[in-house]
């Protein structure tokens, strides 16, 4: 029977487009986040066409066979987390882009990595600012469906920011397209919007028309350490409150030590926090901004700071703090967290998760986009340690209802997926998640979308 | 009966906020728009709290009372036209503001103007960057509404680009409050995105969290006129191509006559168009941009051009663009346009709209946000003269199509309203149209939110 249903598939659709290989599907069960609940899926889709994506939607909603959408695997929340008896429809072969420099867009499909579409409009002197650490892995059409963020957000915002259209296909199978190359259109309701950071749950993205920015300037880079966090995150409010930079990062100890022990490059191992901030204004106005974070971080404390405006020199810090993840990820599995609070509750936060690490024997890293108050505490455990994994678990619980509790959200830029979905109602509030349910099902009646994800 | 009903809702608010005299009613009957076939609302409430509002929304969802939101009731396409047997919900009363310099974020309610907003977060050396024309008459809350655009969107972006988060009051009168004070968050859908532009029909927002940003430095402006408006269009296209100008205006004969008729200021009467540019980058980088624009002007047989960084100089040309609605008002009666397109269709458009002129007879001044391709065509009529109402109303409907088949928007900033609403599904198509209503009865099944507007 599941053979019959599935056959209706593979025969409307190229030869190789349906995956069935066990070997295979295995490899396309977990995202980044390894959700240990993960399903096997019946099959793998690859579509490379809108035309594909509508027939796979068709027959799924014939067939109520549920859809995990899957870009590159690099989540972190388990939003493309596979079901047993459903599909997942990855768009890795969906990898066309066109750069228009005259309207200053590019139209992408959603599998190029988002480094792909930095590369290509660059060729044309553009830039697309949205920057996840994992931009060289990550896809764009999973930092849609994210609303994914970066680096370069506390100046340039996220990426709901630079999409100016979309084509998408919803659960039915029908493909609409909204917006288009159009920086000001207001006809209708604000549906792109609502599309991106839906996590796959309304609909299909095949593709994107995105915002592009003329190439950036030349950043001018200041690396500060300090002897407290909360030093630190003082420094960071007095200068948000003041002006623009182009990035503003931190790393506590556990974080600096983790990329030291990997890369080697002389930091501070008895700082408790490293700042890595940077302008890119043009001409003296970065220079100058880059003067006053300084001063900022002298007026704060800093044991140490250092400024460059060398370009190669200040990449040489944000590859270091690029590289945080991964580093501290070489101590254990790691179970990532993506909370965020308003700007004057980082300290707070940071101290939070502190207290949290120590009460459940655990060793967790914080990295974050400081800027915009969204931090990444990387909790450490060892996946062979029953206990352990629990305790994690436990820390990761509670550092969601931490950031609850400070006004704060429990996804700055990651996404709710599966892992974060009990979480959710007690951020949203009842009222608002019966909001999030009622758009839902006008939406995706049947809910094959994404069963279990987001919302 | 009606008085029972209405006598329910007096009694369940504050003395004075249920207004039924005649007079006043009238003076609510009508936007900017002057919609003709406006009605008569049984009442007009003025809430001064939200849970006013959402007493109000209780009420008229029991009785299935239409409910027409307004703000200044400054609205170009009828938005908040009055409906025979509804009520007109204006929150004109609602004007509480607290700002936050540390988050740089204020929290509004919708009845402040746009420049009270402006001036409440300056006295923090903070910004709220959306101009609308209208900013010393428009309500913050029509700007959320309507999603409003303005003179410095071309680098700023537009109100959604600035709306952290909200409290809405839905059909039902639940309030829920969406977003925050938090620079990401991807928890759940991105409801408050949707509510922005939604035009009154999916709920009431009785306060915005808005992102500011640091005082904007003082502009270069560049002024020149051009011998053909193609030559103007063609420049626009060559600058945004290459850096970010903080305004790119544009105003065709027309309009610089009707403003030189007022004004007295020494415009080029016989220039066939007139841009007004200016940058607000920091420093020389501020100047050079003026220069480039400048050159750029030249290259394409500028007639004349003048630049100025002496901010009162070159305020008194912004002032002269934003005069130019008024200005060409007091040549008739105005129907007023809001169509945009792709950059490159700019001067295609702008052509267009000249035959369409002529070929009725008709004065059609054009005046534009040219960097972001979204123009105001002006059509003057004399109200009392029927044929040439008609005229004019045959004019309005062919420039919108004209925009939709040139792949534009029949409305960039205004919103669609009741006067654009028959073109709406021309510019989305039968599923996009499909898609806003399933969403539209998801959150408002009876149909009570401003009923006839926009979708």
């Amino acid at each position: 029977m599941v053979s019959d249903v599935l056959d209706e598939l593979i025969s409307a659709l190229p030869d190789g487009t349906v995956v069935t290989d066990p070997d295979i599907l295995e490899s396309y069960r977990h995202d980044r986040a390894a959700d240990p609940s993960a399903g096997t899926p019946m099959a793998v889709v690859r579509p490379r066409r809108t035309e594909e994506v509508q027939a796979v939607l068709r027959w799924a909603s014939t067939h109520c066979v549920a859809v995990v959408p899957r870009g590159m695997g690099t989540g972190l929340s388990g939003g493309a987390t596979a079901l047993n008896g459903g599909i997942v429809l990855s768009t890795e072969k969906m990898r066309d882009i066109s750069v228009d420099p005259v309207t200053r867009t590019a139209v992408a499909q959603p599998g190029l990595l988002n480094a792909e579409v930095k590369k290509a409009v660059a060729e044309y002197g553009l830039w697309y600012p949205p920057d996840p650490s994992s931009y060289e892995i990550c896809s764009i059409g999973g930092n849609v469906a994210t609303n994914a963020g970066g680096l370069c957000c506390v100046k340039y915002g996220v990426t709901t920011d630079y999409v100016l259209g979309m084509q998408v296909v919803l659960a039915d199978g029908t493909a609409v397209r909204l917006g288009g190359p159009r920086l000001k259109d207001v006809a209708g309701l604000s549906l792109t919007k609502l599309f991106v950071g839906s996590e796959g749950t309304l609909g299909i993205v095949t593709e994107v028309t995105l915002k592009l920015l003329p190439a950036q300037h030349g950043a001018c880079t200041v690396v500060a350490t300090f002897d407290s966090v909360e030093a630190a995150a003082n420094a960071v409010v007095t200068i948000t409150g003041k002006i623009r930079p182009s990035m503003l990062e931190f790393m506590d100890a556990a974080a600096i030590n983790a990329v030291e022990d990997k890369l080697r490059m002389g930091l501070d191992r008895d700082a408790a926090a490293m700042m890595v901030a940077a302008s890119d204004d043009r001409g003296p106005s970065g220079a100058r901004d880059a003067e006053y974070m300084a001063e900022v971080f002298t007026e704060h404390g800093a044991k140490e700071v250092f400024s460059t405006s060398d370009p190669e020199e200040g990449e040489a810090f944000v590859a270091a703090r690029r590289f945080a993840i991964p580093a501290v990820e070489a101590r254990g599995s790691l179970l990532l967290e993506d909370v965020g609070v308003p700007l004057p509750a980082l300290a707070e936060l940071v101290a939070g998760v502190e207290k949290i690490a120590a009460n459940h024997n655990l060793m967790i890293s914080v990295i974050a986009h400081a800027g915009d108050g969204n931090t990444h505490p990387l909790i450490v455990f060892d996946p062979s340690d029953a206990e352990m994994e629990q305790r994690a678990q436990q820390a990761f619980g509670e550092i969601m209802d931490l950031a609850i509790g400070l006004g704060g959200t429990i996804t700055g830029e990651h996404g709710v997926g599966r892992l974060k979905r009990p979480w959710l109602a007690g951020q949203l509030g009842p009222e608002v998640m019966e909001l999030n349910r009622r758009i839902k099902t006008a939406l995706d009646p049947d809910g094959i979308l994404n069963p279990g994800a987001a919302i």
